[in-house]
């Protein structure tokens, strides 16, 4: 395998990198062309239009739009025909997951100023969610208890999820998960019709006031278009892992880890950074040695061959600076103190401490979400959360005495502004 | 003025008010090839192309990029000439708006769990933010400080801001705020090419994390357009106020807040709700008596009777639940005992509770911040604060006794997946 070896010390190593990292989605005007007359036909049409297009794109022959709804004893005995071990695997993952994420809960606050002013925030749960599960093979449970759970810990009143059934194919583990995550109702659409059912409402779907889950590139157009008329979770880029390892992990591990990213699509991006060289012909030996088990190696080997990077650098300062400049999605610290490195990283999405926390227990089970900030954006934005799934409403509540003096401020600023509404509005309360 | 009166009474009240709410940006395709183009421009040409879409749009011959800047004495110098009064009020507001926001500052927390692993999220302030101030009439030195303060509160290192100054006027009173606010750098361009040059950098102009503030319909395209190189605040609606009232307060006070918010533009949208009938004519009386005091009387009679209303409503019961519906920016609750109906309230930008408290006094100093979500979509935004300045990264660092619980439960689910690197990756730390 010819993974790519950068070295800080390279005079065009800042170019290199800046390559390396390039990644644009390509526009295709014909996709946006059909998502936007999706999206309009089921705005007008709504159930017929969902039916028709369902019909036609998942081949699934619906006989009305009541049959688009899977009864709930079909997600239970989803969940109650798993193996013991899966669904046990399963149960404790979902227990983790609520803990870690009982603690994201924000609560409402409020202070009396001397005056007798009020002043505060309201914080209330999302009412509805929609949750967009995609069909075939990248259908993953674990992905329906990290977009779920969070939802429910907010206090979400119903949770929506679609998730399209080609054929009339479905996925037992997803429906056990849906069951197993307290999902409120599930439907058997997809695509861009599915975005737009619960974005707009149809006599059927519900319509939510925010859409999450991932998506193929019909969806993600779709997610985008219907901004504003919902709420959306971010549009995920290519997944990604930034490895920083001071050479004295288990060459394997930090091989595997690279794996792990990798083999998710041929877009995924693995890097390595390290001081010690020799480790990082060691971890390409174990690259090498280690990819004919695995199933997927073709995925593997393309993803690290065209964006992967095993990168020398000076020192684990340089490493940290280097780590802010990429604000990767993944993060591993596998280093020996990774506490004493932990306040020099600050774009991350989630950070992965020592030589024992791959990145794949986080993915699953360990308790933080797994839907994180992609292609940089952990530069400005964070990982999915309850804080998602709450609002906030300011509160004033300005009592007879305080309007004396914010009277008198405001309506000076009133008028140097040329607002007078604004000014005489204040001035009456002053009185 | 002909101000629409509906009743909840009436059988086509459902109708009419969706139609009352409805509004829709109107998509310009001439406009958005322009941004497009722009955008496109600046990224490739940097300075060069800034200055020359300047010189163009804003006819300010400006000699060479670093004449786009302006010294910071010149802000220091514009906050020192102002009046004392308003100078005060300023300083005033800018207090009292730091205080609120300190209370929202979000810390990093963790636990660790039984056997030895760390949980949590450590929250860190975006590194520079760039804050767009329009030229011209709309700019508004609150807007400044409403805008620059909470990402000074939570830590911004670099506060970049933009303002265009049309043939060379620039606005005193918002130089005046953005010194007060602490910004650290101030550049006079503006439109879609000063939203390139901060998303993308230029030799003169830095690269930022974030952009927020108001802007015409070019500068709202181009922040639609760059989000993902940068995060971006949310895309502003017309600005509207939903008035409940019990019939108690002083009509001339509550015509006042809905001219207070008609007077911004034509498209403002002011209503009112109460089960008095009596008392929304007295409002309406008010509104025809005090109309022609005002400077902006011809806005405010547009506004008015376009997008206006008085909304007779069987109780206070059906108040909130029509308020919740509408989902308001800034919602007055003009009762007796506010109190009692907030839990009752679950969407909307800002709440306004009792009859000492006018929006404009929440517009300019109470605290609060004044960029609040528009058009609904309070269903599931909040209003800008400190948590936008602020992100996220996950933190976890497995103990080795942690290692073999999670890997047993990770490596289950990622099999079950077809992951086989992901359960690979988790069973080595299994050991």
């Amino acid at each position: 395998m010819k993974i790519k070896r950068l070295s800080s010390r390279a005079a065009d190593f800042d170019a290199a990198l800046t390559q390396l990292l390039a990644f644009e989605a390509t526009a295709d005007e014909k996709l946006e062309a059909t998502v936007a007359s999706i999206l309009a036909d089921v705005r007008q049409r709504g159930d017929e239009a969902v039916l028709e297009y369902t019909r036609k794109f998942d081949r699934l022959p619906l006989a009305n739009a009541a049959a688009m709804e899977l009864p709930r004893e079909e997600l239970r005995a989803a969940f109650d025909s798993l193996p013991a071990a899966q669904r046990s695997a399963l149960e404790q993952a979902a227990q983790r997951v609520t803990d870690y994420h009982q603690k994201q809960v924000q609560t409402s606050w409020s202070y009396t100023d001397a005056d007798g002013t009020m002043l505060g925030q309201q914080v209330t749960p999302l009412d509805r969610v929609g949750l967009y599960v995609p069909g075939g093979k990248a259908a993953y449970p674990s992905s329906v208890l990290m977009n779920a759970l969070p939802a429910k810990v907010a206090g979400v009143d119903e949770l929506i999820m679609v998730v399209p059934t080609p054929d009339g194919v479905k996925n037992q583990l997803v429906l056990a998960a849906a069951h197993l995550s307290g999902v409120d109702r599930v439907f058997t659409i997809g695509g861009a019709q599915a975005v737009a059912a619960m974005a707009y409402g149809t006599a059927s779907i519900p319509r939510v006031d925010k859409i999450v889950g991932p998506g193929n590139a019909y969806v993600a157009s779709a997610k985008r278009r219907v901004f504003g008329a919902c709420g959306i979770d971010m549009i995920a880029g290519p997944s990604e892992i930034l490895v920083i390892c001071d050479g004295k992990t288990n060459p394997d591990w930090i091989a595997m880890d690279l794996f792990s990213q990798a083999e998710h699509d041929e877009l995924a991006q693995a890097i390595l950074l390290s001081p010690d060289a020799e480790f990082i012909e060691r971890v390409a030996q174990s690259a090498d040695h280690l990819l004919d088990q695995m199933p997927r190696k073709e995925i593997i080997r393309t993803a690290l061959e065209n964006r992967g990077a095993l990168i020398h650098v000076a020192d684990m300062e340089e490493a940290c600076a280097i780590a802010n400049r990429i604000a990767p999605e993944h993060l591993e610290l596998s280093v020996e103190d990774p506490q004493a490195w932990l306040p020099k990283l600050k774009h991350a999405g989630a950070i992965f401490m020592g030589r024992y926390t791959s990145e794949s227990l986080g993915d699953y089970c360990a308790g933080p979400n797994h839907v994180l900030p992609t292609s940089g954006t952990a530069r400005f934005s964070s990982p999915l959360g309850v804080y998602d799934f709450q609002k906030r409403s300011s509160l004033i509540q300005v009592s007879p005495q305080g309007a004396q003096k914010l009277g008198a401020i405001a309506s000076e600023l009133a008028f140097g502004e040329g607002l007078q509404a604004h000014a005489q509005s204040a001035l009456f309360r002053k009185g």
